[in-house]
């Protein structure tokens, strides 16, 4: 298979985690979204929407949007599980993926902040104080609705609902945000980080990964 | 069931719809966005993510995130089916549906708009812009995925994609989009309305629908 991704998107690494966790033999092709790679005529022929990640199955199937990726990875390869069959539990793992997938980070991606720009000259320190409301909100309603000493969010082993929030935790050290207040969610990227198949995911891991001062 | 719903939310108008298709009878609960209701304490208690719709089962069993109620309402009443069992087309499904519901959807809701008011200054016409950027970038790759001649999404009958695309067209109207360059959503948006079940979720047919000149 072939993964089209970029270091630092936090929807790559949701799918790299996930292919990792289930010891899947992948390619990594480099998307560099900061130069524009993303909106040429061939990288858009295989993902119309222009964004990260694309995977490209062996038989030259091309599939598109991270969830929709986690789910197709889950239903052919189940070992370990990420989003579990009964239906009750499935709506709880997934509502707690979507306050990461839905809430926070869609409105939190590079073109967003690129529009704000853009459109009404944002400065950085604005487009931090974007970046941190939409991540504290978001960690806020999170931290509410997890489970008390467990080391992942739905416990022993890490789902769907981990792999957005580890990969966003990420995102959120980046921007400078004070994870103070989130004593549940560092359990979940302590957890995380310590299996060699989620560390292996991490942005400064990938061959594109570049050193930022 | 009770559904904490708004009018003219277009998550909210996802499950009505998907409710109706099933057959299954619910209270709807109208959530006033307008006036910060979602806000309060009652409600949090119910959504810490201030969000809507919120389903409450039976059982006193609350569910958040429309795209997991969805999941769950899929998978414990089947008939209609609104996501595929096979994993390569639930995939497809999945990717069309979070098209609208991650890349359009959350980048253009109230509290997006709100913010850009509170930190920007935007004025109405520069909100009307930012709207109808996302939607045409998304409506653009839609476009370009959607098969011919089929009046629903994928097919005959209509799925998650079609309950998430006719939901984001009534938002592209109200707008004031140019839908002229997306004939094979608007055919799929015809084809959802002529279905008396969706038609009952429209916004206009809600018991807190208000007459806005």
């Amino acid at each position: 298979m072939k993964l089209y991704s970029y270091w630092r998107s936090s929807t790559s690494y949701r799918v790299r985690a996930a292919l990792n966790l289930k010891r899947l033999s992948y390619e990594i092709v480099p998307v560099d979204l900061v130069a524009g790679v993303q909106r040429k005529e061939d990288y858009l022929t295989l993902n119309p929407g222009a964004g990260v990640p694309t995977l490209v199955l062996e038989d030259g199937t091309t599939l598109t949007q991270s969830l929709a990726i986690l789910d197709y990875l889950d239903a052919t390869w189940p070992e370990p599980q990420l989003i579990p069959f009964d239906p009750l539990q499935r709506a709880r793992v997934l509502a707690a993926a979507h306050t990461v997938a839905l809430d926070i980070h869609p409105v939190n991606n590079l073109r967003v902040l690129g529009e704000l720009k853009t459109r009404f000259g944002a400065t950085q320190d604005q487009l931090t104080d974007w970046m941190c409301h939409w991540m504290r909100l978001g960690f806020e309603a999170l931290e509410a609705q997890l489970e008390e000493n467990t080391p992942f969010v739905f416990g022993a082993v890490p789902d769907i609902a981990d792999l957005c929030i580890i990969a966003q935790l990420y995102n959120a050290r980046r921007w400078g945000l004070d994870l103070t207040h989130y004593p549940k969610l560092r359990g979940v990227e302590e957890a995380c980080l310590a299996l060699p198949e989620i560390a292996a995911a991490h942005p400064d891991q990938q061959p594109d990964a570049k050193v930022i001062s």
